[in-house]
């Protein structure tokens, strides 16, 4: 893009790459296998004519940007499920006027100079991954996607403090290609890692593959630094410290609508070499569910404690007899693992582990394949109709039982409504702590194009009603966006949301930056 | 107090309970050890008369209030030495009007109402533990002493997922009496442990005893409830979220300043069973540091993990023989543990493992000892003209030999230029990250009666520029107060500072509470 030269390129409707994207016939097959559901996908799309652009960057800013109906389009939305169903329509009336493309500091203060004086608002564009209406712009004026990715450099290792400072527009793959040199590692690894930034997972507090420990990024933060249109503001480099309230934390989690994250001091660590895994299957989930609990209070941190439900684990290939199956893992960079512990535990709940441990086979293997393909899917399943979409959450033990069957009901309830035919709602936990899980949801159901955008919204509203119902988080780890403010105004604080308001006039006062977003 | 048959009394002039004070002698042998420091010990001060209360609460809130002047007396400062020194000054010019006791969340609201109305400062006050000038105040008018101690109960325990709903009042010994029966601990014992409360450690986010793993009260919390003048705010118990902003990150380390911490859902754990420790001796410092510094970064979470310096382990009887001294412990609720891994990094440092281990006697139990009698040491000292007196601050590894000498040299120098005579400028490391340290100093000169405030300003001023030339932050866990506002302010970004004070523009209009903390 904009003169990199990519063997690949970027779908700019659907997920991550071209190539990668599945052919007509296997949507049709995936598709067939979903009751009421169309199995003729409808074409991939051509880029549409898109309005002319209504802002005109200065001639300074002339050299950053371009208006390249590609680049706008992909630029249009983020990646989740009402995105790619919009972009497969055609609907791109909300495309950016620009998208600009900054290569220093410097040129993002510029931007946000030139978009307040002009009346434009700047949307920023870590990887473009988002699932939640965090990169688009809903309102009616002209407007910037500010597309960090030339700001990706690992400016500085200090190996000895175990600390490297990366720009924001770093993207995953990038991050450890610079750092695996010095042996070092983030170990942050999102389910969109190739296709998110830095500045994006710190924006809106990502949360990592690994299943326990500092599962988001916030926890590996030492310092930001942002840009915001009244200035930068820097915080120091400190591995903790009880000096008022974290300034870092007020940033963490802002989504572009405070500043824009141009560079941050993060903790890495030695690149594991010692791995263990397993496997265990369940009849019950609720047996499962009772072993993770023990698992996550049993002082053990492992890299991996995945539980999938029946149907995620059917689904993901990781058990075809009517299992759920736990996925343990833990790994060092200082010495042997092993996982004996929490397997005892799974094994006294009733779980029967699988034969094969060595994390590349078997049910660990199957799932891991399958989460990495899985937004391929997806947009395969979206071409032929069907309702396809995830949302997470998180909630104590005591009402994760609770919470989880009602969520299954109603939602599934609401996708035979919107449907006419019933869909399947699938569970599986990727994240524990030792007060409670993060339950992470997969909604499939069969459907036509053109009824796809309504009834989804129908089926979240469901979604967004039980979680709040329970005060579980309209979020765990994909941010809120634009499509949870819903779910998010209800759960935030008041109070909280008038100090949001009060430091968003102080920090944007001309409003420039992702409006819509938070406040 | 008010009403309490406690066996015990706090003393309203130096720390703790008076019973427990040094006797005249112990004093001066004690400070007889001190080059250039006065023997004979200033009187145990009686309660000066103080001025007549500037303000009357309504009849309403009549019973909440005392005006009697022992209370008083003992709510005017927290226990700095600053504090110490002023109140066997006979100086309580300060002292509150009133001291306000609310037995509900509406009594307080109650309070902050009328102190509204009325133009009477409101400082929020936990245990009174302070030694940062948090709970003073420094303004012209009349203020009350808000004395949270009342709301002292455990309200709620979820077993399941392991976690109470505490009231902020709740000092330490108490919280841990009512979690006990439960087999439950939060594990949060800071040096001020008896003498603190729950909604003043997550007010000035407190660090705990143990040197790894969730240091500060910050990392335990689920919720918070917060009484603020214009409403109370209360987030939903979650184990984790990434929606928006952390809520309670802007109340963690307001410092009374934003509201008062009512209630709060913290994290607990199952008691430790399973206990290990060694000592070991290092010649050279620089050999110990390297040492803790390879134990912090090899995956390990220690219990302890301390570095006392050749002066600090000297001083607390850990070594006599003119050596550095690292404590390591272990323990569990769930196995047996050992410390075998990092004491091997210690002995590959080429440091020398003590005999005993079993943590109940030797350089362990010694240190640990001096710990918990250490302020009432500095008390006796103070009263012989000593200057006396910690601070703590916490770096990243590639600057922490060079912070700890720059400190030693500075500091030192400037209790040289005050005092006239060689003082002593010790360390201790109290907690460990993989990226960085937080080293606590002890001060030591010889002074004398009526120069000791002024004396120990400038040695302050010394190592506030010493920490902030290196950018090591102003505060580990002691929080930043009134004492420690110059090298906050430099610490914190501008821009964090304006939003700060656009939060305390929105949750207290009218400037009540604890004014001239933060913003």
């Amino acid at each position: 893009m904009l003169g990199r030269m990519e063997q690949r390129t970027r779908s700019w409707w659907g997920w991550g790459w071209t190539g990668e994207a599945m052919a007509d016939e296997a949507c049709s097959a995936l598709a067939a296998g979903l009751p009421g559901c169309a199995t003729d996908p409808v074409p991939v799309p051509e880029v549409p004519e898109l309005r002319a652009p209504r802002a005109a960057p200065p001639a300074a800013l002339a050299g950053l940007c371009t208006a390249e109906p590609a680049v706008r389009a992909g630029h249009t939305y983020g990646k989740a499920f009402r995105d790619v169903v919009r972009a497969l329509d055609g609907d791109l009336s909300g495309a950016p006027d620009v998208v600009v493309l900054p290569r220093t500091e410097d040129d993002v203060a510029a931007v946000l100079d030139w978009a307040g004086d002009a009346g434009v608002a700047v949307v920023p564009y870590g990887g473009g991954s988002s699932v939640v209406g965090g990169t688009e712009y809903r309102g009616e004026g002209p407007w910037v996607s500010l597309d960090l990715t030339r700001l990706d450099r690992v400016l500085e290792v200090d190996a000895t403090s175990r600390a490297a400072r990366v720009q924001g527009g770093t993207l995953g793959p990038g991050l450890e290609d610079q750092l695996r040199p010095h042996g070092l590692t983030l170990r942050h690894f999102p389910q969109s890692f190739e296709f998110s930034t830095v500045g994006g997972w710190l924006a809106t507090r990502s949360g990592g593959h690994y299943a326990m420990g500092p599962t988001h990024v916030d926890d590996v933060v030492e310092s930001l630094r942002v840009v915001t249109p009244v200035g930068v503001s820097e915080s120091w480099r400190l591995p903790a410290s009880g000096a008022g309230p974290s300034p870092d934390r007020l940033f963490l989690g802002s989504e572009g609508a405070l500043g824009v994250i141009t560079e941050a001091w993060l903790r890495v660590q030695r690149r594991p070499e010692h791995r263990a895994s397993a496997a265990v299957r369940f009849v019950r989930f609720p047996d499962a569910l009772a072993a993770v609990r023990e698992i996550a209070q049993s002082g053990v941190t492992l890299a991996n404690c995945r539980l999938l439900d029946h149907g995620e684990a059917h689904f993901s290939g990781a058990a075809s007899g009517g299992h759920a199956v736990l996925v343990l893992g833990a790994e060092s960079a200082h010495g042997p693992v092993d996982v004996a512990g929490p397997l005892e535990i799974a094994l006294a709940h009733g779980g029967v582990a699988e034969e094969c441990t060595d994390g590349r086979d078997g049910a660990v293997a199957s799932w891991r394949s399958a989460f990495l393909r899985m937004p391929y899917l997806r947009d395969g399943l979206a071409r032929c109709g069907a309702i396809v979409e995830t949302f997470e959450t998180a909630c104590t033990w005591d009402t994760a039982d609770v919470l989880v069957e009602a969520v299954r009901t109603e939602v599934g309830a609401a996708a035979r409504e919107v449907c006419g035919v019933d869909g399947i709602v699938n569970c599986r936990l990727t994240h524990l702590y030792p007060d409670g899980p993060a339950p992470y949801f997969t909604v499939l159901a069969g459907g036509r194009p053109g009824m796809q955008l309504g009834a989804w919204d129908e089926i979240r509203a469901a979604a967004t009603e039980v979680l709040g119902r329970h005060r579980a988080t309209i979020t765990h780890h994909h941010a809120v966006g634009r499509d949870h403010r819903p779910g998010y105004d209800r759960q935030r604080p008041d109070l909280f949301a008038a100090s949001l308001r009060a430091v968003k006039a102080v920090l944007d006062p001309r409003g420039v930056l992702n409006p819509g977003v938070l406040v």
